[in-house]
């Protein structure tokens, strides 16, 4: 595995040379949270349908954008050169262990068997349930509802560190489940260890990033956890983190 | 893969050398239908301690046995030497993809590993249902009930054949969800052919048994399907296909 730079507009894809597949994350780059830029789809496409490669676009959180209508897939501009991978683990749960693939045809047969070794062994009640879900639009429903607590979840902490930690920069789209948060100055492991001595779970910057790699000092927060009746206190204890910072 | 003969006693485990590990179904013999004798219980065990092979006992329908209380499983009599496997495909639905292994201690760590490797994609949803129905007993009422609804049709399908057709001769004790009946002087294909166009899908015995092995003409006869309300008339049909022979 080599890897792609990441920019503001996402992915440099002018890295990419002689590998037989790319794995991008389009509609919200993991961790960084940017889109991948139009130019930089088209070329990416352009290289993959030059060279015989696949873009795999994993679309792990692509419901959840908050500030206008989500980009849409890479897949549906190049379904030949394009892998789309979606998940209901964030808009469900993660334990159903239910995606779904859209694969270039001549790629089926042989997912399907790597597949079928594999075990086959997702649920089929589970699967028959969430057909039902999606046809019935109960499925969407859930959607709306989950990016009104997200978005909201997303807008109190960023105001929070906004109002509080003016030092403290959010980067990334408002969209999916984390924000990076940039610590400068700071030592991200030694922030995350005393977050994690009041209770929180928040991962620095370099846990997100490939071994070896420079990034800036940042925390990944994800407001997907804790539940709802808890969320308040989630955000005082990062309040008390980043004050005894100061 | 090599085999193993089977006769009245089971798997003839004289047989095992130096093989790494056998796979057993002691409870109910597939597709021959009897259960493993003590003796030769004892002889594999004995086979695996002294060699370091494993016994992989596969008890897939372990819950049905009809005439008396099922022989407990090798695995209690020797859990370091046997690999136990369990499921709920017969006992609840195949779709749900859950099962267990009881494993010697020294493979549990090997065996997560190449689960996880795999994809871990048993649904946690489905597993915490599981767990709540074996707490609170549903799950031994379900098997009671299902043992009796088995051995009910298993019942029926025994008696039409002795009454309409006393030259075809059912092997294997009372239990699980298939008989093996003997077509003596028949060629079982051209049974299961004409019984397939009597909209019965029924296997010869040679579909389940190793390729060359030699077997008596038999056909493998499966009453878990269909529904309670279609199975007279499955009955009739097959009544029908095995009148059409004589």
């Amino acid at each position: 595995v080599t890897t792609v730079p990441v920019d503001e507009r996402g992915a440099v894809v002018d890295a990419l040379g002689d590998e037989a597949a790319v794995l991008l994350t389009p509609a919200h780059q993991v961790p960084m949270g940017v889109v991948l830029d139009p130019a930089r789809r088209r070329q990416a496409i352009r290289w993959a349908a030059g060279t015989g490669a696949i873009v795999l676009e994993d679309d792990y959180d692509g419901e959840f954008r908050y500030d206008r209508q989500a980009v849409g897939a890479m897949q549906s501009l190049a379904p030949d050169q394009v892998v789309y991978a979606g998940t209901v683990s964030k808009s469900l749960a993660p334990g159903l262990r239910l995606g779904w693939l859209v694969l270039p045809a001549a790629l089926v047969d042989g997912v399907v068997d790597v597949k079928g070794s594999a075990g086959a062994h997702s649920s089929a009640v589970d699967q028959l349930t969430l057909a039902e879900l999606i046809e019935s639009g109960a499925y969407d429903r859930q959607i709306r509802r989950a990016r009104l607590v997200y978005r909201r979840r997303r807008d109190r902490l960023v105001e929070m560190l906004a109002r509080y930690s003016p030092a403290v920069e959010v980067s990334g789209i408002a969209a999916g489940l984390h924000v990076v948060a940039h610590l400068p100055g700071r030592e991200e492991d030694d922030v995350a260890a005393l977050a994690a001595r009041h209770g929180l779970a928040v991962q620095g910057l370099g846990a997100n990033t490939h071994p070896g790699h420079e990034h800036p000092p940042a925390l990944v927060i994800g407001y997907a956890t804790p539940p709802d009746h808890a969320y308040t206190a989630a955000l005082a204890r990062l309040d008390a983190v980043l004050a005894a910072l100061s």
